[in-house]
């Protein structure tokens, strides 16, 4: 796993979606492997994979292994069950649009009046386009970004954006592979992003294996780091874009962008165009995810807290545009006012 | 425990410094006995007791815990040894300053010409008083610090400054158990303050026992429940706070106080007078404890990040004056400008 064109996030071989299981990471390396739609969903709700970009792949190979799983009956059942799958699979998370993205760009190719083959093959050459455009995307959102990186910066960032959250390569982390292969002198701080940990157990791994020099902390020191003037630019990813660029993204997005803002710190959001979500006018009507308050009270069954206390476990939250400096996308960076930039991203 | 009256938190059993052992909660309430200054010091660097309060207790028991090991040897032995070890304790852990000034309190009364007899009845006397002279502080700074606490309030605390932070009743969490004694009706959210989860396991707990209403966060949501308008006011304790009114307190208080700033929350912190350092005139001059990198990494032995990862733990940031609207003490209310209200509470 370097820039992510070795081993995949997630793929689809032998009529399976396969993915490593990020769950057992950084203890251990493992394929997870998907044979039914139903076990996809469960890969999804439990976050073996995770990440906008991931999940967009993973809703396009998710329609095409209800194809498969259903090939077999007649026309009407195939196409019934099909939208039945991707309805489902569609709804496996709200906050990530890109989920949602990648079933309805293979809904779109659903012809009810095509034989069972031909949709098979245009679903196999759709999902895997979808997943060769990814890589393609996140490098290039890695070659925009990086103009902003600056030598010897330090750049905070939160929850896992990397070569995980994607087929490969990443976007947050994929300007910092961009500027750190580019040879800038940069140092990176993680966030453990707490409850689970997807910067500690995930960015901080991904990191370590590029020798990229990085440093661990827990949530609540970013601010301190900040003043003490250790942090020069802030890059997070982002589950879904509002039209005015407003930003859903891992809960504590929020916390960082008024932090960054005080301390007059530029706030990076980087996601590929299928991230904007045009149809969303502003953050207040993207769907947030509650989870499971235990994800807060137990780790891996290890007490944290009194078993009865009342939980809040929201999974992301809103960045409004106004503490954003930019939005880095394959096709361009947008700046403020985030009304008028992102309108050129428009499909 | 539920005013702290019945089960302290640190007391003085049989030649033994007892306490309750809060690296066990919640899952067991253990009292852990320590009957040599070399245990006591190990309790207090593994956190078995924390919180500046009741590390002023501990300060002035263990050098009672010296006279009494020391008693048999002559008076030049004796009172070297004591020095000795008061020393030892005094720089056990450096940020908070109640453990200094609960050693320095006992210093204070040695006399070398004094028999021994006689210096042991005195620090015995003396611990005594300290040790019941903070839990009637911690009434009065909740009876002083509930004259803010407004009807319907929800109210955010991090890390403990609760009962276990003290002797008993504690002092952020006095203001909230004198308010909710008097009828108010008011919801806690308790940050998780991680690496070592002070909140989730001993907050928590804490509030649970005394059935007022709370609900448990990771450290990364307070900004969006702020934002969310679920926040009326932000609780902390102190572990030293500079002539000026910069204050020391757990890691991620400086986070809360910028995010309460920003929100037009009211930010209260709630310490005996005992914790303000005249010597000390700005927060930059106070030491800052950095500690084991693994308590980010593992949790009771579960790996939570790649073994071999760099890691920054510093267990106390500093909140400048600016940002704190009210410093409530066992004495009163000091407030803007601090560096002229803290003057009233100079010993």
């Amino acid at each position: 796993m370097n820039t992510g064109k070795i081993v995949r996030t997630i793929y689809f071989e032998d009529d399976a979606v396969k993915m490593i299981d990020q769950t057992k990471l950084p203890s251990k390396l493992v394929i997870h492997t998907c044979v039914t739609v139903k076990s996809l969903i469960e890969a999804i709700t439990s976050l073996r994979v995770r990440g906008a970009p991931a999940l967009g792949v993973a809703g396009a190979y998710g329609v095409l292994l209800s194809a498969i799983q259903h090939k077999e009956e007649n026309c009407e059942q195939f196409y019934m069950h099909l939208r039945e799958d991707a309805k489902a699979i569609a709804e496996a998370r709200p906050t990530a649009v890109n989920l949602q993205w990648g079933v309805v760009a293979q809904e779109k190719l659903l012809d009810i009046s095509a034989p069972i083959e031909k949709t098979l093959h245009l679903l196999k050459e759709n999902a895997k386009s979808i997943a060769d455009k990814d890589l393609e995307n996140n490098e290039m959102i890695g070659k925009n970004g990086a103009a902003l990186i600056e030598q010897n910066d330090s750049i905070l960032t939160h929850c896992n954006a990397g070569a995980l959250a994607c087929v490969g390569y990443g976007t947050a982390l994929g300007i910092i592979r961009f500027a750190y292969a580019e040879g800038k002198k940069i140092h990176i701080y993680v966030d453990e992003t707490r409850p689970l940990c997807q910067g500690s157990r995930l960015t901080a791994w991904e990191l370590l294996h590029e020798n990229i020099p990085s440093t661990l902390i827990t949530d609540n020191m970013a601010g301190f780091l900040m003043k003490q003037g250790k942090i020069q630019k802030v890059i997070v990813g982002a589950d879904r874009i509002a039209a005015n660029g407003d930003v859903a993204n891992k809960i504590g997005t929020y916390s960082l962008s008024v932090l960054a803002y005080h301390h007059n710190i530029p706030f990076i959001v980087a996601a590929p165009t299928s991230t904007i979500d045009f149809s969303c006018n502003l953050g207040e009507e993207i769907p947030i995810e509650e989870r499971d308050g235990n994800e807060i009270i137990y780790w891996h069954g290890i007490q944290n807290a009194p078993e009865s206390v009342h939980t809040y476990n929201p999974a992301f939250d809103i960045t409004p545009a106004n503490n954003i400096s930019a939005i880095v996308t394959e096709k361009g960076i947008a700046t403020q006012p985030f009304i008028e930039t992102l309108k050129q991203f428009k499909p």
